[in-house]
């Protein structure tokens, strides 16, 4: 067996998913053939770590974080921290934060490695993207972000792998949402007749599936986010989430009242409208889904309603599960299919632990 | 970027599978930040090598295989030959041979990785699986086979990362084998009444969707060879793959008749059986499928039909495609589901040259 290295790992973020990622790392550092020694973790405000570099226990973190009155470093001062620390450090960055995902470059350039399920350093700005990458190559730091898209689900390694063996992706199409997905599973079941949208969304949104302000689902951003990161593997310069259609499912005139609860209050006057075009699926006997799809050779990407068989995969899809499926030149008429729970904390925690034994076994 | 190092690549078997890997690994050799140097192809009776190890050109590389009168070496001159080699070593195990599988404890010993559809190692006795492990765990040297269930689907993979994140697995279920799924989804489809079972058996082989002699798919041990690899990777001490209940759709008539022709002859003798298990799932609304399952609580392996509801998605497959279930305690009542071709040279070679790249971002 090789010989055990230690490894340095600093957390940032420790809400749903990064209190799931910590109990996993726990567990992860029993088994794993490194030594993994966790020297920073921090929330919002408040931090652990020492100068030193001395290891935090792994037992309670979460709750000892939680207690602290340790004062967290801003990114700068966290960059030069894990710069100067003796052995090769992994940043595990659980937040949503666009902050911490401009510092990227930064960590990348002093060969700091990257796992993080946030989406916004990988569609943000193209510029950004190709700073990342290129900090990455030329210091020989990793970045994997497998949690970015449909959580602990093989979506990213997936088709990095298409790409890299050489095959030829010619169509993405998917269910990327778990609060769309859940939605429209109810809204326009395959049976029965489901029922009023703006109650769906209610039910959604009582059940902890939405945003705190279900218009953060429903303005098909998430979704975009996520077809911009995979448009940008499969080879498509992408320019931001913005710079392709995407259908937002907010009526204009509530657009910008005041709170999400206003929100939903008005929701009900609407609901005509989401009924006719459930209605007109129905008259073709199909059923009405929120997609996002990549036509790679038309260099082609959208974001909203479509309308399925009611015996096609995306139509038959289960709960808040997402699928993707991926055409190429070497799968021929039938697709590649991933298909699972694309949201939640321990499945989101596990793509980003995945991610870790991943740089840990690349790191030399 | 890290610099560029040289990676020795020998490969054993240039048939279906063979050829498409090696056209992958000309299109590999041009984009790899490794410089991978060709040392060793061979084939039943001839190879080409050179005693200096000299890089032999991609370009054309099976015809000029097929062309060369140089003999091939016996398993230990080929372990001898590249154990002296100057660089790493990566072997491409690209038959199904039996002998090749069983040399590959001496192989990793030496420090050689391993990439492979090849089944037979990992479904062969336990003791073998055992010392593969231990031999690479020892000698650091890296071993690979997602092809050896479901081609180039992340099936391995994705189980692998299910254990080492400490997800539990608690179930595995799909169909396993491209010839099953073709023969149930054309004899029992979910929509019209299929076909007699002899002639859907006729077909596919017609359509070379079977082994030359149909028995050798029919009889279910490749799906038990698959299962006993997954079963081994969720953590089941499997002994073999004859150590569970397999069933064989083959009548016991039929099993010793001389030939697959004759075989062929005879079958439609036996269609009833296959059609009153056909019309028993009718009768209950449901189609019949040739599955395997695993279930790890109960340590419970067994391969054989099943009926499924029309809307399941086991049933509702298409084509010759392959569908793979994990059911897991982070994934909860809706399994992680892979689903696309599991047959093929160039979807089977796909997986190989992805294991390959693994291998090379993993040598130090």
């Amino acid at each position: 067996m090789s010989t055990s290295k230690e490894v340095f790992i600093a957390v940032i973020g420790a809400g749903g998913v990064g209190k799931c990622f910590l109990s996993q790392l726990e567990g992860l550092s029993k088994r794993s053939s490194s030594k993994l020694s966790l020297i920073f973790v921090s929330r919002s405000k408040t931090a652990l770590y020492s100068p030193k570099y001395t290891a935090l226990p792994y037992e309670n973190i979460s709750s000892t974080l939680a207690d602290s009155k340790q004062e967290t470093l801003s990114i700068p001062k966290i960059i030069e921290y894990l710069s100067a620390a003796p052995s090769k450090v992994v940043l595990v960055d659980n937040t949503s934060s666009q902050d911490v995902a401009d510092a990227y470059p930064a960590f990348l350039a002093k060969g700091i490695s990257i796992v993080t399920p946030n989406k916004k350093a990988f569609s943000g700005s193209y510029k950004l993207w190709q700073d990342i990458f290129s900090a990455a190559s030329t210091s020989g730091a990793k970045v994997y972000h497998e949690s970015s898209v449909g959580a602990g689900l093989p979506v990213i390694s997936t088709l990095k792998e298409l790409v890299d063996t050489g095959d030829e992706v010619t169509r993405i199409e998917g269910v990327f949402s778990g609060t769309m997905s859940f939605l429209f599973n109810s809204f326009a079941p395959t049976e029965g007749s489901g029922g009023k949208w703006s109650a769906e969304v209610t039910k959604a949104k009582e059940l902890g599936y939405t945003e705190p302000d279900p218009r953060d689902d429903l303005n098909g951003l998430d979704v975009a986010r996520k077809l911009t990161i995979l448009a940008r593997l499969a080879g498509l310069p992408i320019e931001s989430p913005t710079s392709f259609p995407v259908q937002s499912l907010i009526p204009n005139e509530l657009e910008s009242v005041a709170s999400g609860d206003e929100f939903l209050q008005k929701l009900p006057e609407f609901d005509s409208q989401m009924e006719e075009t459930k209605n007109a699926a129905e008259k073709e006997g199909k059923v009405v889904r929120f997609v996002g799809s990549i036509d790679v050779a038309k260099k082609e990407v959208k974001v909203g309603l479509e309308k399925f068989d009611r015996s096609h995969p995306i139509a038959a899809l289960k709960g808040s599960d997402n699928i993707i499926s991926f055409y190429t030149k070497r799968y021929g008429a039938n697709p590649l299919i991933i298909q699972g729970a694309g949201a939640g904390g321990e499945v989101t925690a596990m793509g980003v632990t995945g991610d870790l034994i991943k740089v840990l076994e690349r790191l030399s």
